[in-house]
């Protein structure tokens, strides 16, 4: 059989945002200087490598140089840190969707105690520290609060639809409407107003399939399509997710309940309070293996 | 670590046209009735699985019900079938770049020896019987003779480029050209009279870096890029190498020699003579392990 020898990898996904992942639970088989930007983009390629929107490195924060500047005193608090590099190379903060692929990995791979998992653990990223945990809707993460950033409006097609500004550390703006999803021509990013969004946003289209209803531990249900800023649409982008189920429940006069939100790849559930968001959904490691030598080179 | 115990997968390229590769050994692992439409489907979906152009499943021609059917009296002489299926599910015949990719992993599996390899060997194929080896330029095989189809023209951007049409069994249309083939824009399937090519045609744009020279053992040198009938532009197109290289020479008056064919995606070498079109090129591997339990269901 052919040599597999290579360092170890595995292919997964959550809700379709995918990644390689490469377990280095020492730290000594991908150092910086072995995983640099041009190896990452080799292996990203969708065709000339393994593909995926990303890579997690699964490496303990003590053997990341950088992790003591982005986590201070969590650094503790954070055995395991997510490496996580763009499919150009570059250095990633924060993923919600990775960020359950990582712990299932830190799972799956007898890394991280479940006991300790469904308990919850703060993992480190270059974002910062970040609590996570194994429930009943898959995995979950909690993103932080949602912050208001005024209203705006997206072009989609020749039509404008008015939408709810969000960040979630990034910017959103979260357009609700009664136009099927299913019918927009996301080809192109839609049109919005730089003098709102001077860096950009990823715009979200969303129908509210069931309003929240009652006072208290409300749910709703929405689907949506998101277009991300530089990359243009995707199956799937857990910030997004955060930011359209909190204009939902704001859109009926709500600071708190529970979502569900289909997105093209899959179910997610978010969880809001006026303090924190919650996204929990499914991850699956789809192969697992080692890379060849033949290929690494 | 996670489980391992899944049927074993592969995924490598020959210049970036790439494969998943099922191994299968004795026809236990993949009968028909499992790898249907629907799983090789999940299984090149490149964000929900592991991605690719296509699947190939390495089987013994006697295990492939549908084998004798298209080999005919060689069925005897071909041991291994390339069970080739594209990316929607369908059947497919045969491709250039994918068996020298099913060669290769015949002969790193220790399922077909180097030397009988490097004698060259008959694999059985939905498009018939293909003699296939391991050369000097990696791995061949004879794609058939080349047959002229007459003078067309295609339509980039709105400019035309006259080309020769060539088929290697399916259509192409070879356009030599002074513009620099980096320089078109193939977001868009190139422009082509119905009329000539009733079934659509792959569309190529060749520049001739250095043209044939000395009466025999000619050599000459070409880029290309590549527009597939219902695909779009792709970084490799195995029987378009070939069009290309004869093509070429065709042009300077020759019905033989080798031409050095550079694609997107690698190096390809075509060695023309009025019978055949032998290609040449690199295959690898790029990860070899196991699809999980969690993802097949």
């Amino acid at each position: 059989m052919i040599d597999a020898s290579g360092p170890r990898v595995l292919k997964g996904h959550g809700t379709q945002n995918d990644f390689v992942v490469l377990p280095d639970p020492d730290g000594t088989v991908w150092p910086e200087d072995r995983l640099d930007a041009a190896l990452v983009r080799r292996l990203c390629d969708r065709q000339g490598g393994l593909g995926a929107d990303g890579v997690l490195r699964v490496v303990p924060s003590a053997h990341v140089p950088d992790a003591a500047g982005v986590l201070g005193d969590a650094l503790a608090d954070c055995t395991w840190f997510m490496d996580h590099r763009n499919a150009d190379g570059s250095h990633a903060e924060m993923c919600g969707n990775g960020i359950r692929l990582y712990l299932h990995v830190l799972v799956a791979e007898g890394l991280l105690d479940e006991e300790q998992a469904r308990a919850g653990v703060l993992v480190g990223t270059r974002g910062g520290p970040r609590r996570v945990g194994v429930g009943t809707d898959g995995y979950w993460v909690d993103m932080g609060a949602a912050r208001p950033l005024g209203r705006g409006e997206a072009v989609v097609a020749g039509h404008t639809y008015p939408g709810t500004g969000v960040s979630m550390g990034n910017p959103h703006l979260v357009c609700l409407t009664d136009v099927a999803v299913e019918s927009f021509d996301l080809t192109r990013a839609p049109g919005v107003d730089p003098a709102l969004f001077p860096e950009g946003v990823n715009v979200e289209l969303v129908n509210v399939l069931s309003a929240a209803e009652g006072p208290s531990g409300t749910t709703a249900h929405v689907r949506l399509r998101v277009s991300e800023r530089g990359v243009g649409e995707t199956r799937s982008c857990g910030t997004g997710a955060c930011a359209a189920a909190w204009a939902a429940l704001e859109a009926g006069g709500r600071s708190a309940g529970t979502v569900t939100v289909d997105v093209p790849g899959g179910r997610l559930a978010v969880e809001v309070t006026p303090t924190t968001t919650v996204l929990s959904g499914p991850a699956v490691v789809v192969s697992t293996g080692t890379l060849t030598r033949e290929w690494l080179g």
